[in-house]
């Protein structure tokens, strides 16, 4: 070790005791422990007293460029169109990324959607596309660019070449009670986005039970501490707070999300969906110079939906095709006449995930049938014994454990509340 | 992992939220890293946490009683007289244990000293006896309880069957930052001394710049912590607080201690070295009941060295024979005429160190001969260009290094200054 540039004992001790790491520190971190002269146990140390002690935005700054550094950049310059990419931190029934790229698309922006699949409670895109009879995630670089200048979107899992420093850390923090870091989760998102290459970003930074944050003040600084690495990086980056209390929509699964994000694309769908589809692409237009795009039209008039059935059928799926469908369902009723008050989104995704929609393991597999259908949304009237929600899963047994779930996720008042309005804040 | 009774992330969260483990969360975490269950990332996040958040006084004694639970206990019971050992959080020149075990021996007070050998800067005991030609540290249980019976004091190295959760947490804490956490140092000492059965414990904790506390209020929450847990665990424990500013004595080394050990035992020897022998001896012998035995009467009359060499003898060495001596030496000189106001006991430590008495690595081998020899200490009149100190190596290529971690050591002052006392404080 003594070829070694620093002293790995004497970085984490300087985290510790609430110093500063230089940059040059941060470069000889990341590489070393990509390379494995820093051993896991002492990364793991380093986390953690990065997660109680902080970075300052110089700390995250490098700390994100080194995490670039370690890997390969892609270059969408040759496209000679806009580029524009969306990130959700997740949510339950968040399948905006589905409707929202072939929208964008329809004006000559390309987006590059470079997805992951879900792991816990809250679904992963390409696990929701891959109910798609066909469709496949994996493609070359070449095949991303081709269908870029082609068809103008592309949703697609990333390469092992972008950020390999991150994949290892979070495998890391995963383990170790650290993945809570602002710092580190922002740099762990941005080095990805940053690495894809895109000209302009826009965040869904989520908030509430179903959220990675629960809180708005912890989002409200995740959203700050990514739009100011988007910008030192030179991309357009612009983030909405918006609000995870209750799911997203009537639908939290695989297949089932794909159903009604083909309804969106057909110009209906459930109005919050709509919402949060049509700001995110205005963002994602303005950003990318296209500020007097009409998203909402292109939703309605076909243009959106024949951008997705291109999307589709160009990564070998059968936009025509009947999505399977869950073996056995079981119905929730509503406990009392008036109106749905909350639907907890922690608990109807934890539902879903427990059904098969989602899994506990990388490795393992997930039901593409599999989910929680919903029949009411918060604000709408319910009547005592009707259905409020669809249970759907191949495997019987697993209906208890969901039920388990949903205890205590109903509230039914005898008058409507205030809505909390879906799109709390912009930060840009 | 499902057949566990515990989720490590969610008791790393629990200590990184600031919340307190549950006496069945540190047995079973205690239990779960020695058989590997918890992975070597998982505790080094853990050891981040409470090196960072603490833990309260039940949190610690449970820590420390799960470690001794990890392996076998000690049990001097059979010995039929009153057991007592010393421990020393570490200083430059400590070569206190070898005169005190003997010394408390001749009062009928039998003294289990398991030491260990040195990592750093600060000698170990067992290295230094090694200077002794056939002097072995290595005995079996049954060994060390014949020596006990006969001579009444050893001084061996610790078997493995104590406290295994501790070696494998020392370790892992060594190369993640994690070693100055004081919840951690008192459990990993305590947990040592409580599970080799000693009826009273000394504690000998140093404080300044050759210490590992380099500040009174760390030392003295170790102090109170570690006397709380043997306490608590039944040994009747206190803790001296002393001075490591300068080296004790005018040694730091292995054969040159062992050399002064001797002086002392002769009635003779550095003033400092007397005071704090007599002083732990009369605590550990007023602890193990023994309050009118008269240490210092001892020392005179030859009672001491007679159980010295008794104890030298029964483990393979030859009390008589002449020590190694290194094959080379250098002279640094007083700087100016005044008086020695100071002489760093950390630079004296690294010196030593670098010229081969301690080792950077478990697996290095020590120079016997080598050390530091002191010609003056502070408040002692020195006059410019005379001996101040000799350095003493096998390896003349050492010398350069050693000087330059002298640099900046030694102050001299025109007029004396008030010494600062050797025993600043007691806690029972």
């Amino acid at each position: 070790m003594s070829s070694e540039k620093f002293d790995t004992v004497d970085i984490i001790r300087t985290k510790r005791d609430r110093g500063t790491l230089t940059p040059e520190q941060i470069d000889w971190t990341i590489d070393a422990y990509t390379r494995g002269a820093i051993a896991d146990e002492q990364m793991a140390a380093l986390n953690m007293a990065i997660l109680l002690n902080g970075m300052d935005r110089e700390e995250i700054s490098r700390w994100t460029a080194a995490m670039i550094a370690s890997g390969e950049r892609m270059d969408f310059s040759a496209l000679g169109k806009p580029t524009a990419d969306k990130h959700s931190t997740g949510g339950v029934g968040d399948k905006i990324t589905l409707p929202l790229a072939p929208l964008v698309a329809v004006f000559g922006v390309a987006v590059p959607q470079l997805s992951g699949r879900g792991l816990g409670h809250t679904g992963g895109t390409l696990d929701k596309l891959e109910a798609i009879p066909g469709w496949r995630a994996d493609l070359s670089n070449a095949e991303m660019m081709a269908q870029l200048a082609d068809v103008g979107a592309v949703i697609c899992a990333a390469g092992a070449g972008l950020a390999p420093a991150d994949k290892k850390l979070y495998a890391l923090r995963d383990v170790t009670g650290t993945v809570e870091a602002i710092p580190l989760i922002a740099s762990s998102i941005m080095s990805k986005k940053i690495a894809e290459g895109t000209g302009s970003l826009v965040l869904d930074v989520k908030v509430g039970s179903g959220a990675f944050m629960k809180n708005e003040d912890d989002a409200r600084e995740l959203a700050r501490t990514m739009v100011t690495l988007g910008k030192d990086a030179g991309v357009n980056t612009v983030a909405l707070l918006t609000n995870m209390a209750t799911p997203l929509g009537l639908t939290a699964g695989n297949a089932i999300e794909v159903e009604e994000s083909v309804e969106v694309l057909a110009g209906g769908g459930p109005a919050d969906v709509v919402e949060l589809t049509v700001a995110l692409a205005r963002e994602m237009l303005t950003a990318a110079g296209r500020p007097d795009a009409d998203p909402e039209a292109a939703l309605k008039d076909g243009r959106a939906m024949d951008v997705w059935r291109r999307m589709i059928l160009a990564q070998g799926g059968d936009p025509d095709a009947q999505l399977p469908a869950a073996r056995e369902s079981e119905t929730i009723l509503a406990p009392a006449d008036g109106v749905l008050a909350g639907l907890d989104a922690l608990a109807v995704g934890v539902a879903a995930w427990r059904l098969g929609a989602g899994r506990a393991r990388k490795e393992d597999a997930v039901q593409a049938g599999a989910g929680v259908r919903l029949h009411a949304k918060p604000g709408d009237t319910v009547k005592a014994g009707t259905p409020l929600m669809t249970l759907l899963t191949d495997t019987p047994e697993k209906f208890e454990r969901a039920r388990e779930a949903l205890a205590g996720a109903v509230t039914v008042s005898p008058a409507p509340a205030a809505a909390a309005p879906l799109i709390i804040d912009r930060i840009s």
